[in-house]
């Protein structure tokens, strides 16, 4: 869980999360079943930690999970199977007890608006005690501080 | 699609939707993965709309899809494989062109609340065109008005 | 897993587990997506197990967990949504080591075989490491031993 | 796993298909859930076919559906959430009415058998009437048989 430096005041920014919609993800309406989104926003999440420096698989091992406790999803386009997604997201707010992301799904050439979405996680021992990583984890906190405060994100427009 | 008339002033209820967790619907967590209660929602938004009187295989048939444009879900306890899950749903509001669902997912025996949700879904026809019930299926517009007006549920509580 | 003991020459039968097929589990072919029917074989061995004094919770508790090491799945007719299926299973094999159960899939009212199938799994504990049931359960082996031998299934036929 | 010699002259090869293991295809056991390998296996075909020059999205816009008849896959070790996997799948035997597939699912760098697979599908109009492609569908025959031929892989050991 290292993470290279950056300055206090450097700005970073990271690929959006790519993903072809599959045949397997389809229902009988033609189109990409509603509650595979949620499938992907955490493909994104997690491809999104771990290019911040936070493997989702260490922190684990540590004993640390982060159990979604709150979705909400718009769904604006369908996307068929085939279709090629970009998933951005973005620190919305975290508190060293929750963290919220926003999330857009697009295109992957970036021009249609599919889905709108947000999730609220937290951070739990195993034993699904609540932990503060403010106060067990600083490290991880300050990652997470550093994340919410200089990662910037084109946040496509609806 | 007939349905057992109910006076236009009698109240009717359906009995809640009931589900086992399922041992594919774990993660590494060793809880319900939270895109899965996407699918129990669905499974029981269908369950309630068939007992309702109106089958959403017919509804089909008759070329009418209706597609989630918005989910909300926050979850309070987790569900675990063994686990039965009872849900419960009303509508919140119907408008003739988009249809909001309320929903509880609690314990079996009802005394513990695991989650709760939203959805609001919408109707199309096969050309993925947006319709007004109202205006093109007055019979179905009706049916709806009345389930909207006259459903009663034991919401549980928080 | 206490079991009521069946006398040593009693056949004893169990209930197929039956099951509706969900809107989420299709796809856009407008049938039930192939991969899902090992989510309904797996449904139907822990419901069998549990039936027959095995519950699979109790054993993962006991640190026993059952991965599958084959499947094989032939597919005869396709199950669409809102069908009612019938799935019947029963012990082709049992060696101590590991277990080969022989499915049948039909429709709720045992008119059209829709697949047939057959898992293989073993047991192993949480280490990942192989057991064997004879040696190191060998009252779960006597459980495992009785349903090999007691159990009757009327097999469908294709 | 023998592959019938093709001539010298008109081999070619596809790249295999990678990909990652992830989070949501876990369960509770801590690995990937088996019938998740059925979905990896339609993603690694649905790969092949496209780049061997048959789109399966032009397919089906034709008119032709090809469903799965028959799948059998064994798992010999297990793969984890983050693990990258890479499948490799060759022509076993094609009839002009039925396709056989091989699979081999292994770590990304070949070094572990993760699992063997093979499937079968045919070929079926939207009416669910099996066709013949030999007959109804000559070119798409002349592309499977070429396939068949001439594609050459270099199947792992197990």
């Amino acid at each position: 869980m290292s993470l290279s430096q950056p300055s206090e005041t450097s700005l970073f920014s990271v690929p959006p999360y790519v993903r072809q919609a599959q045949y397997h993800e389809t229902d009988q309406m033609g189109v990409i079943h509603h509650a595979n989104y949620l499938k992907w926003l955490e493909e994104a999440r997690i491809d999104f930690l771990t290019q911040c420096g936070m493997s989702y698989r260490a922190m684990e091992a540590e004993g640390i999970v982060s159990p979604i406790v709150e979705v909400n999803c718009r769904y604006r386009q369908p996307v068929r199977f085939g279709d090629s997604v970009r998933i951005t997201l973005w620190v919305k707010q975290y508190t060293g007890v929750k963290l919220t992301l926003g999330y857009a799904v697009t295109r992957e050439d970036g021009t249609v608006l599919c889905a709108e979405a947000e999730t609220v996680s937290c951070f739990m021992n195993r034993d699904s005690r609540l932990i503060s990583l403010k106060k067990e984890y600083p490290a991880l906190h300050a990652l997470f501080e550093n994340i919410s405060q200089n990662h910037q994100t084109d946040v496509p427009e609806a």
